[in-house]
């Protein structure tokens, strides 16, 4: 690598905006750190015109990423335009076997293709990091792959999405619903304006899901969907039964391997107020790993937003200008295994049920009959009758139970003309 | 370097030989992850029949480590003795004189000769690495220099003494005295059996806050001594009476940049019960990074034994394996600055104050009155009388004042005959 090294940023919004500017005021302390001068020499993005929080040097403007191979030397390209597949991958595919490194936080695009676009850099001796990809700006990925380097993990989990955190934790401390909670999400900029929904629905945090797994357990990234539910259907009145019962609603990530096989998902979770998880509140981000023989280890930090980010992909240039190339997912692709998934029924929690019911004789009493039928004990029961309306909530919290026989009990409820709702169903997490 | 690699490890206390069974056990691993072969071929230390956890092969034994480097090629040496000078910095000095990569463990070596050592490396061409002597398996230097590398840190301070921090949290729980829990914390292994002093007295602790300043500021190591208390004055009365106040006290150490100054200090703190920082306890170490655009970041994990310290000591290895020749300190020892420190008697905190007095009219006005004159002011007084004695507790909490006027303040009741102890003075963080 020659000391001037060639960047071309690709995408320009929120997050390239921002690196684009931190490549420039930071290029002095860039060279200090790594004797290599950087240049930006050339930017894409749709629209040379759009209002930007920062200017754009229009000579090096590309509307079409791809004439840029054809018509500059480039050593590293940032991907920052965020989709799984089209132009992002066509251009860090291309990038690739160009043998130019890539750096990104697209999550989506790498835990859809990493497998193979790590083959790719590796194939072709360049670096492909994407480090700001899981948790914004925590190290979580150098981490894994290098802090703990030669630690047996068994688990890792956490809280991978800050928009979600912060209408859980808003919810809570406002009262107010999901809605008027994921309006001012938008409005703060913690939520997408257009289309929040695989914020809302787990898909988000369930790519940061892979990712970890793949790097924690050095297999290939996983196709299975084990088990997705987002946070959608979590009413305020959950979260204020939860506050009463010293619990709160956090949705998790977790990856870990249950009998030699892989088990991921992203789900809402009720851990204890007290809990360290439990107190991770607003955009924070937070990943737990355990392993042998480091223990518990924990990093928490803000997840999102282009500082977080630009943070991570500047890591990433820095270790790409040190020089040495290294493994995408730490060790060669060909020793990274497969790995089967883990049958989702099996997996075993306490419950959190919620039931609305008619108030009258003999209903409560067909709820635990039922429970009874398919060996799901109760652990604890509270029925809160709402007179006026000649209703009652009844929240019953369970003894471990698996999926499929909770599942299956639930399933019973479905034709209950007494029970008004489809019950609410939240798992405990330990 | 070549793909075989000669390792020593010198000294084979508690660290050292289980870093040994893990350089055998994970030989394959490391094989697999960077393509070398790592072979012990020296090990060193007093005694060679000293009983051991894992077995040493007496072929490559030497009592005496400096002979190690006439007879033996070595690529890679550990130095995990631990003293800060003598026979450690001999033998990490000639390692790195005769172009061999060091990496340790041994913070008392690093806080103190760091920076000569570090340029010691540089001028050879080598590595000196050690992650392991700040925050055990916490891959926190790391972080630091690779993970956050483009931050402007402004604020790095967190738990980084496991011993004391078991030590309060054990006292707290059990409500059982100093001492006894210093013998409990001795059997179990948390505090050494001779002499605990380097931990209790906080020593242990600045020697890591040393550490991280230089890695978080860029800046030379300091040689002041800011403020440096231990927890050896801390009364169980004290941990009940924070527990009724919903307070924690906690062993913190702290760096910052105030006004261009460099502040290190190690000192009891008194922190909410409901904060993150309240609520690690036992062995646990944890780090708080304060930075731009980071953030806050948060990294915990365990802080010590020979577990989460092997953890790093081999993420170092690997980190010396992949081949390229990293600045100890990030950046090239010419670039780091030497910075004032900060003038401790400005440092201004919140205080708690125990005075333990006779139980006569006067005295607390006395006490209030001289505070008053030094303008401190009281958010908050508790005085609980101990009749059967004829004494009394007073407890106060002050808004923010300076370490100079509370020092004035504080030493004009040394005469009072009717103040039975020196007051107890606990700073509040925050």
């Amino acid at each position: 690598m020659s000391n001037i090294i060639n960047i071309a940023v690709i995408g320009l919004g929120q997050i390239g905006i921002y690196l684009l500017n931190e490549l420039n005021t930071k290029k002095k302390e860039i060279e200090i750190k790594t004797g290599k001068k950087v240049n930006v020499v050339a930017v894409s993005a749709r629209s040379i015109s759009k209002k930007r929080k920062f200017k754009v040097n229009k000579k090096i403007f590309f509307t079409n990423p791809m004439e840029i191979f054809k018509s500059t030397k480039i050593d590293i390209l940032f991907e920052a335009i965020g989709l799984s597949d089209g132009i992002s991958k066509k251009v860090v595919e291309t990038a690739l076997k160009n043998k130019i490194h890539v750096i990104t936080p697209n999550k989506a695009l790498i835990s859809k293709h990493g497998d193979y676009l790590g083959k790719l850099a590796e194939d072709n001796h360049v670096n492909l990091e994407f480090e700001a990809s899981v948790a914004g700006g925590i190290p979580i990925l150098k981490t894994i792959k290098e802090g703990l380097a030669t630690n047996k993990i068994s688990k890792v989990y956490g809280i991978l999405n800050g928009t979600t955190n912060y209408i859980l934790s808003e919810m809570r401390i406002s009262k107010d619903s999901f809605l008027n909670v994921l309006k001012k999400a938008q409005k703060l900029g913690y939520a997408e304006p257009g289309n929040p929904k695989f914020d809302l629905n787990g898909f988000d945090a369930f790519a940061k899901v892979r990712i970890l797994s793949a790097l924690s357990f050095k297999t290939k990234i996983s196709k299975y969907k084990c088990l997705l539910e987002g946070i959608e259907k979590i009413e305020l009145k959950d979260i204020e039964i939860a506050s009463q019962l010293d619990l709160r609603i956090k949705l998790l990530g977790i990856s870990e391997i249950i009998n030699g096989k892989l088990f991921e998902t992203v789900h809402p979770c009720l851990v204890s107020k007290n809990s360290y998880i439990g107190n991770v509140s607003g955009v924070m981000n937070a990943v737990i790993l355990e392993g042998k023989p480091i223990g518990e280890s924990i990093l928490q930090g803000e997840g999102a937003g282009p500082g977080p980010t630009s943070s991570s992909l500047l890591s990433d240039l820095l270790s790409v200008l040190s020089g040495n190339i290294k493994k995408p997912f730490g060790i060669p692709n060909n020793k990274r295994k497969f790995i089967k998934c883990y049958n989702i029924n099996n997996y075993s929690n306490s419950l959190y049920l919620r039931f609305e019911v008619k108030d009258k004789p003999g209903v409560l009493s067909r709820i635990t009959n039922r429970l009874a039928k398919y060996k799901i004990s109760v652990k604890r029961l509270i029925q809160t009758p709402d007179k006026k309306n000649n209703k009652a909530t009844v929240i019953i919290i369970t003894h471990k139970t698996s999926e499929l026989n909770s599942k299956k009990c639930l399933s019973t409820f479905k034709k209950d003309v007494d029970i008004l709702n489809f019950p609410t169903l939240i798992r405990i997490h330990n």
